[in-house]
């Protein structure tokens, strides 16, 4: 790790070495490409690192399938949609044919929002910590059907619960839309409890999973979900932009219209007929052409997270998260350091968001002494753990020089944040 | 070209060498990958062939920009989609910030469609020539706007004519939304005169350039075209599902809104905001984020169309097109083939469709022979030439190969066509 001393104590090192050797997911880290040495990447969260077969995967993907194949490769590329689909299908609980891969996390999200109030209750509910982009799209797609966005205030660290959906409900919501893990904060939320409260008072629920899928085990079907939406560039390590998912409950396939009318949705797509007949299936929830070269990179993290387990993945998350915290909580806190992610391993998601008012000045500083974590405004760090790579040692590390900046006042040359530069 | 004995007639070849010899492009033939030996390939209508500088950009995005710049690279990815879409915008008479790249093409159709009818008309005309997924995506646009479709009925060969369309407008219509170029027969479309009769009568235009964009050029704004959304993946040689793009002439970018509201689109994305405001330019019809390694492939094919040149691309293109039509009309016409598509050269786009009732047993006897062409249902053989790498002696090869099919039944081996089989 490195040729500069490395700055965590000695009994630190250790006890993260210990963890490190006895981790059973560890010989997961060479599956993926190398980076720069002495990197510590803790921005997983953000976009995943590279698996070395994605990139074999792709330059298959061009070489044979495009250059050669040309056109007919279309024969197998026109599976994918479904068959990565329903790779991601066993990783958040669903039966083949419930998940579809397409277009982008906020297309998918407006489409079965779309779907969901067109069934006739127009309001939404949602919470103040979900993703903003999702915000946004569900906004929109209540008014545009006469309704309005319930946002509920939350915690800021603990995000959504069900006592606050409860009470947002009425006869008026047709759909409530959360984020499993919020962005932010990286709160856990209580689907279960949650999914069970909007369909006792006759809403549908619309789960956004991007921040969990691949790093929780998520059982979409049994906690009883209409729909879900995610992204497979985080912790599946599918590549920048690689293609979002919808998953739609097998029996709702048939009874709900997504508003975007492709020929991908058509139940005979390859007839170009003059009137359009959605398909049966989860295909009714397609649009078009789905971006080959992208979808191709994605498949060898979800493949890669399968082969790990879920079970043993989330079991590192957690203590690879506790540990952060412990530190965080022994060594960044007297220098004006909040941890702002709910301290129970259970009510929380893969990463650890830490409160400074020089968080963003941190971030650069960081970045320059090869800790790469992300800065949301105004005030905050965040800090994710992707088992598959990251170790116990990078944890240790992390915190160390973040401690060793803060108490040098190396930060300090650095610029302030401004509005609308990250 | 292949071991076998040519089967073009020896004066066809050697006029066909001719005109490959005085061919300004041919050296562009050598920046594709190459294929197998002797493979004629006439769909690239439908996939154009591999630039092997797609597949070195795609590696390198890889390698260095993902696996070793990890999510740093973001700094360089966030301007793609308004950098390549400024490189297209010179490909279709665009200024820059009118074009971006975004989302695909039916997903764009319904962003800018419901923009345009949100402006008060909830009628939209088409044609029964567009293609079938423009169509369904229409038809819901003006459904959810409280309006209908308005389908004009068109000539198989010649397609819509600005005659057609006024005689469809009034004042109900607020957007007149048709393909440059028909996907069946290959007709071109007048986009000049049409989209002044739409604005006579004060509606808005919305051209699907999917076609034509890379192969006939295009002066959106010189025609007074309002919107338009294409794709890559054909004569630009973007690789299969590449991103597609929008236009939005620039007066009108701050008055639309598009419904998809993804933080792509909003003024200040690493904000994360709680409330929505949209970008002020062409930003504002972005959604989520976009799938770089797609994206990053479909450079090579767009820099190289700008290299070479649209004048002398469509020159060669109307050059293969009309050797292809007259071949056709001396050595296939006789054996039962029709052309269907406008033999005025000014009057269609790069591709040539024959209509034969055995067009699908041809196809799959065709590919047996390494000539690659289109099968449309259910009756129709397209043949696309693509200027960058389609010879003449290609042309000649493949209309010899299919009277030497139909001359000799050996299509007769091969099964008839069923619904749902391309």
């Amino acid at each position: 790790m490195g040729t500069e001393p490395a700055p965590a104590p000695r009994d630190d090192r250790e006890r993260a070495d210990r963890l490190d050797a006895a981790d059973p997911l560890a010989l997961h880290r060479r599956e993926f490409a190398a980076t720069d040495e002495g990197l510590v990447y803790l921005d997983g969260n953000s976009l995943g690192r590279m698996p070395a077969a994605a990139a074999s995967q792709v330059r298959a993907a061009l070489e044979e399938e495009w250059a050669r194949g040309l056109v007919a490769s279309w024969e197998r590329w026109v599976m994918l949609p479904r068959r990565v689909g329903d790779a991601i299908g066993q990783l958040v609980g669903a039966r083949p044919g419930e998940v579809l891969v397409t277009d982008q996390t906020s297309v998918n999200l407006f489409k079965l929002a779309t779907a969901a109030v067109g069934v006739g209750r127009p309001d939404i509910v949602t919470d103040d910590a979900n993703f903003p982009s999702d915000r946004y799209v569900l906004g929109s797609v209540a008014a545009a059907a006469g309704g309005e966005l319930r946002v509920i205030e939350t915690d800021p660290v603990d995000g959504v619960s069900a006592d606050d959906v409860t009470a947002a409900l009425d006869t008026g919501v047709g759909l409530v839309s959360h984020s499993h893990v919020a962005f932010r904060s990286g709160a856990l939320a209580d689907m279960g409890t949650i999914t069970a409260a909007a369909a006792e008072a006759g809403a549908m629920t619309l789960w956004d999973v991007s921040h969990s899928v691949g790093v929780v085990p998520i059982e979409l079907r049994r906690s009883g979900a209409d729909l879900a939406v995610g992204c497979t560039y985080k912790y599946l390590n599918g590549g920048p932009g690689a293609p979002a998912f919808v998953y739609v409950r097998d029996d709702l396939q048939g009874r709900l219209d997504q508003p975007i009318r492709g020929w991908w949705s058509h139940d005979d797509m390859f007839a170009f007929a003059s009137d359009y007949a959605p398909a049966p299936g989860i295909d009714r929830f397609a649009t078009g052409t789905p971006p080959i070269l992208s979808l191709v990179a994605a498949q060898a993290g979800i493949a890669m997270t399968a082969r790990a387990g879920l079970d043993a993945i989330r079991a590192k998350s957690v203590s690879l998260t506790s540990l952060l915290i412990e530190l965080a909580d022994r060594d960044l806190a007297p220098l004006g350091f909040t941890v702002a992610t709910p301290r129970d391993g259970e009510r929380r998601g893969s990463h650890v968001a830490l409160r400074h008012r020089d968080a963003y000045r941190l971030t650069r500083a960081l970045r320059d002494r090869d800790v790469v974590i992300d800065f949301r405004a105004p005030d905050t760090l965040r800090l994710g753990v992707a088992p598959l790579y990251t170790t116990h040692r990078e944890v240790a590390e992390a915190v160390a020089v973040i401690r060793d900046i803060v108490v040098t006042g190396s930060h300090e040359a650095y610029p302030h944040h401004r509005a609308g530069v990250t």
